[in-house]
């Protein structure tokens, strides 16, 4: 088997090929994510829940990613640094995978996909923007603020996050709408289901996917991906996410 | 067709009467729902969304309802008393229906179905609680609160709405949990599957079933019935739902 | 020197007792307040917030109170149990004291007062109300909600807090207005200036003070009380406010 | 006496200019206001609260301001274009002004005035920092986030009423901290005395104040200043102030 290992930080390198190497697993390194990691049968990743979002911003199909974290929160990876070995070890033995649903963006700067969320922000600073928003091509809300995110379930423990978003089961595949900074008197967090369809509109307006790439454009239409993020399984994801969310400072 | 009329004030009767008897449904008039009602084609309501939730109390099986809005708010109704006519002629014709979850309550005092929310209270007014919460048997959290809910989608818009929870996809099956007055730093909503198994418990706690049933018990199991309330097709009902909150008053 | 002794458990007593004797104070021990308190020269409390905030209920005039924590929270109290005699015995020397102004709340059932809040509640449970608010006489808003609190300064971390009311400095006269539950797209906590008058009115309505007295009425005024809760200093009140509110569980 | 009219587009300019000549004002005209404006007895805009904003960014002695509304919201402006001459003319004559507190925000760029509200945001976008809050010296908080805001109670309906924090009356002196998108399970806005000093400390951010003036710095420090912003009277200004913000859109 071929594991592709992408890296922040080089410290973990060297225990993670012997390991791997031991199980008769051939390894490459990369500092940097790129297309080819879609031909590895696995990847592994040292860093945070970032590098996984970066890695996922290269390629469309997925092989499956084990996350070994070296970030602060960690809510997408699957072991600490410590002992990685053990969890690692059974999770290639296993081979039990799941998939979560990515979001594509599409703009005039191209197709973009999302495993946490799409942000449509004003392009200036401390600049109202007023956006249109529109669900199945009917127009739901129109409102300023300093901008807007489509997010996936999983991440409703991310930008939405600290926006007053909801926390949204793992596995309830969903998107949710959240306004930043909207400046009317009230507004809600709106969860759709998964197979709508979203467009943001404004002027002056950029777009973040995932917080990684950024695009100027006016208009973008969000929906459901047929590229899902593939993961590992990942015992009790859903207390665990809990958990996590509950502990960080 | 044999037509149940439940009337929560007597002034549309005749003229309900009138207009289903000309198109040949025979019509009996409900004050006071009952159990009676599962056995009709289906049920016309006269009232607010509270004369829909007293039916559904009453009933297991649920033949296909149609509201008539005399009462303020009106998201589960399909017409104003205005023109009723046109809009129920044209249901009876087409009768197209839709589902929509209920969840069952069971704790010592029976099984109970609701089709917007459980709400779990402190038995005194003004004095903390503290409830335990699980989901699939594992304990997610343990707050100090005047009480906590769990809410279908169809309930998004109604207790859970004053309670902070986001506004839910009314075709997106799932489960809302929001505390009320929790006395805490932090807490958010939490969306879940609605397949899940939700658990609360407390000293001195009342259960209020869709604002109808009230109940003495220390500990409630909520989760997904197989007797979903069935609904006339209603046009646009998710933009409309939108709409309709936006004026609330 | 006369000093109450109010205790809701009598497991420190003894220690006070003595711990007081042996510095020439004279102590008479109540396991309930009463008007007697406002001619001592100072009040112990052994309890929580809440016995705090039932000595008040019982007293116009105000001796300073000195709080020996042994319940959960203890935000007014001034001491541990395990070592209240160094700070107690600080507190009587320098009689240093403080004052936080008490609302008063004017109904057809008297005039009452409160450290932390007056709650206005809709009297049946699980019930919508709609309440009509004026501040200094002129309406400023009227919404449907299951009740609506006016809280001090010190109040915004009792019952405000729970409903999503900002935390205010326990030194800035203020009164802060939070709707319970308000069933409306959109809604703020309100904070004013004390010497306003802020009026409560709806039907069917309860009023409670600071948690403990329940009045029947459809009306209240609110504003500043000429007579104060008066407490021994606490150092860095204000920074104990937020280590405290924090490590609430 | 001598006029200074800041106009953000020139239609009225001519209308403003007839009509104070003829009760004997000598007018002169700024496309762009600059220190000169201090030496006026007093200043009229002709734009929203951004153009007395910008005027407020030239001045420390700030001469009575009276704003005619051509923009959106205009809470801190006095008249409608359509019949400004009636308010206007009673107002100059009267000549009754109010004083509301400006906070001074030092850093290693300078001194700066706000009237609003200081900002103190991550300077890559989409990238969360971590900021240590202190008052009077004591740290108070540290937390991830977007940014955060110090704003006066006049700023409670600007950048702060966005961000989730409460409605402050116009006439409660205060500060109010408010967090841009926390990235934590709990926060709370703080409503503090304006006596107090705040202090924002992170890597990598920018000041900007009332969302005029952008300033790289690492560190700001906050408190009220002795140059206020000074208006003509706005009668029923609290009043107005809610049923202003009830109506954006």
């Amino acid at each position: 088997m071929m594991c592709a290992v992408v890296y922040k930080t080089p410290q973990l390198n060297e225990r993670v090929e012997r390991f791997l190497s031991e199980i008769g697993v051939v390894v490459k390194f990369f500092s940097k994510p790129s297309k080819e990691l879609e031909d590895f049968d696995f990847i592994v990743t040292i860093g945070g829940d970032g590098t996984i979002l970066s890695v996922l911003q290269e390629i469309r199909e997925c092989p499956p990613i084990f996350g070994i974290n070296t970030g602060k929160v960690g809510i997408l990876t699957h072991s600490k640094p410590e002992d990685f070995e053990v969890t690692l070890k059974e999770a290639i033995e296993k081979f039990e995978v799941e998939e979560f649903t990515r979001i594509k963006c599409e703009c005039d700067k191209g197709e973009f996909l999302a495993l946490n969320e799409v942000a449509f922000l004003s392009k200036d600073r401390a600049k109202l923007m007023r956006v249109t928003v529109k669900v199945d091509g009917e127009e739901i809300d129109s409102l300023r603020c300093d901008g807007i995110i489509a997010s996936t379930q999983i991440g409703s423990t991310a930008y939405a996050f600290s926006l007053g978003g909801p926390v949204i089961d793992p596995y309830l595949e969903s998107i949710l709408i959240v306004p930043i900074a909207p400046f009317r008197f009230g507004w809600k967090p709106i969860v759709i289901r998964s197979d709508r369809v979203v467009e943001f509109e404004s002027e002056n307006a950029i777009a973040v996917i995932d917080g990684k790439k950024f695009l100027e454009t006016d208009k973008v239409v969000i929906g459901k991906s047929n590229f899902p993020a593939v993961f590992f399984m990942k015992k009790k994801r859903f207390i665990n996410m809990f958990n996590t969310i509950r502990r960080i400072e």
